[in-house]
């Protein structure tokens, strides 16, 4: 089977290629610039391509069996600065990327939409795929647009879909540039002995997973084909900021220096995602505890 | 208080505009083409602009009260042709004004959204405003992706909306252009002897509303600040395509002639709104039916 992987270079898409790659898939990449990567295979292959500038992705698609699509122009933070720009990169190259699907003949697409976001304000412990879903973030609205694109394609021109809502992914090999990534941030500044800011009072709940527990996730869709169109992808379990930072210290045995700021309105206060779904139709759990992932990141 | 409707010499808004000068407002009127309209008013203000095209709402916000969004560049059967399109210049577009209301602190929006299209496939007699939203047509997904912008454009800056799910209105001063609106299309071909071409087997059912009923109900928004953010709008009554075609016939004692075509994949088989909430809301209801309606449009 032969996937094709735009962002293919990035935090989850490195990882993911080397796994499927020891799967046997044939696997192209394609991602604005080709970082170097430390893998010889005749089966994979490299393109650079600026995704929001590609005009025709056919020849990208020939003898593609599915696309998985990691790529976004912004964060959630950065969407908000000019929501056209996000509308215009995001939904507008997928919507090209989708015509050229279908007169390529590609079967399926699955896309990478966002937990953490597409569902805006919950008070529920763990939020399940039919909760209501009222971004607020433009970044929470484009991955909602284009989940609804995927059904209209699927619907009128049989382009098969999975989407999956990840949460807050972490662990080796991320950088937190873009803001992105409260672990690796806390972990840099504490192991510094810097100042942390936090928004708001540090009670913020998210739901953290092990970059290795995704790849493992995403690594068993290809062979997917049950009736779940959109799947939640996370641990399951709420952490706060409060509860990262008092691990990091722990590990460290280092002195924290928080800095309180007020709170941004962009933050919901409480994402925790139901995971019952993915677990139930992958046959897959979350193995890596915070405190284990935070130890694996500190190695 | 002072209005700007843009759209505002269209079937609904042209009506609406009569209604709301004769109450006191003063309406600032922006569209394409400012076709002539028998009103002299010093209270009303006619500007020409393709809404689509304008990168500074600015001086055209001054001093408004509340904006009417009636403008949409596409239908639902036009919308598929070209996605990308369809997304800027209504989504974008909006998201224009949207940044420009809030650099004039205009108070608020009141848009016409799609109660046929936005809920997609569903099996209830009548969908209430929480049914799932998931559009067959781009149409559906550039309202559907406008009033999630409308919700976090409160949420983030204050500014407030009111979503009105228009079914599908009909009556005098309807042209029958683009496609749109069985009735009128029905009307002049049944009256001229013509074939009447019919995607499916004739009992696709709709919920139309006669445009004074849906006039009536949009007047009454300037004044409303209820909790309900999303209202339906129609007549709350299915009719199939056959009860028309049987009611024109009636009244224009004639023989219809019907060529029965495939089914068009972009509509669904049933979409009638559930009207409880605009209902109790506004203290308004539906006066007119069909049968009442249709003769109306023959006088």
């Amino acid at each position: 089977m032969n996937l094709l992987i735009l962002g293919g270079t990035g935090f989850i898409g490195s990882k993911l290629t080397r796994n499927l790659l020891g799967q046997g898939y044939h696997i192209r990449i394609m991602d604005r610039t080709i970082k170097p990567m430390d893998i010889n295979s005749l089966k994979l292959e490299l393109i650079e391509a600026d995704y929001t500038k590609v005009q025709d992705f056919k020849p990208f698609l020939q003898d593609i069996d599915i696309v998985f699509h990691f790529i976004s122009t912004t964060v959630p933070a950065t969407s908000n600065i000019d929501k056209i720009f996000d509308i215009n990169t995001n939904v507008c190259s997928t919507l090209r990327l989708l015509e050229d699907m279908r007169q390529t003949n590609v079967k399926k697409i699955i896309f990478l939409s966002s937990g953490g976001t597409i569902y805006g304000h919950s008070n529920m412990d763990a939020i399940p795929e039919e909760h209501p879903t009222n971004p607020i973030c433009s970044y929470g609205i484009q991955k909602l647009t284009i989940e609804k694109y995927l059904y209209y394609y699927y619907h009128e021109y049989g382009i098969d879909y999975q989407i999956i809502r990840l949460s807050n992914p972490y662990g080796k090999g991320q950088n937190g540039k873009n803001g992105q990534g409260a672990i690796p941030i806390f972990i840099r500044k504490i192991s510094q002995n810097e100042e942390i800011q936090i928004w708001g009072d540090g009670l913020t709940t998210r739901d953290y997973i092990y970059i290795d527990d995704v790849v493992h996730a995403l690594s068993l869709l290809p062979q997917y084909n049950g009736r779940h169109k959109i799947l939640n992808l996370g641990s399951g379990q709420g952490s706060t900021l409060i509860d990262i930072i008092k691990v990091i210290s722990d590990e460290l045995n280092k002195t924290p220096k928080i800095k309180f700021l007020d709170p941004r309105s962009i933050d919901v206060k409480t994402n925790v995602l139901d995971i019952t779904k993915f677990t139930y139709a992958l046959h897959w759990k979350p193995e890596i505890s915070l405190r284990d992932g935070i130890k694996l990141m500190l190695e």
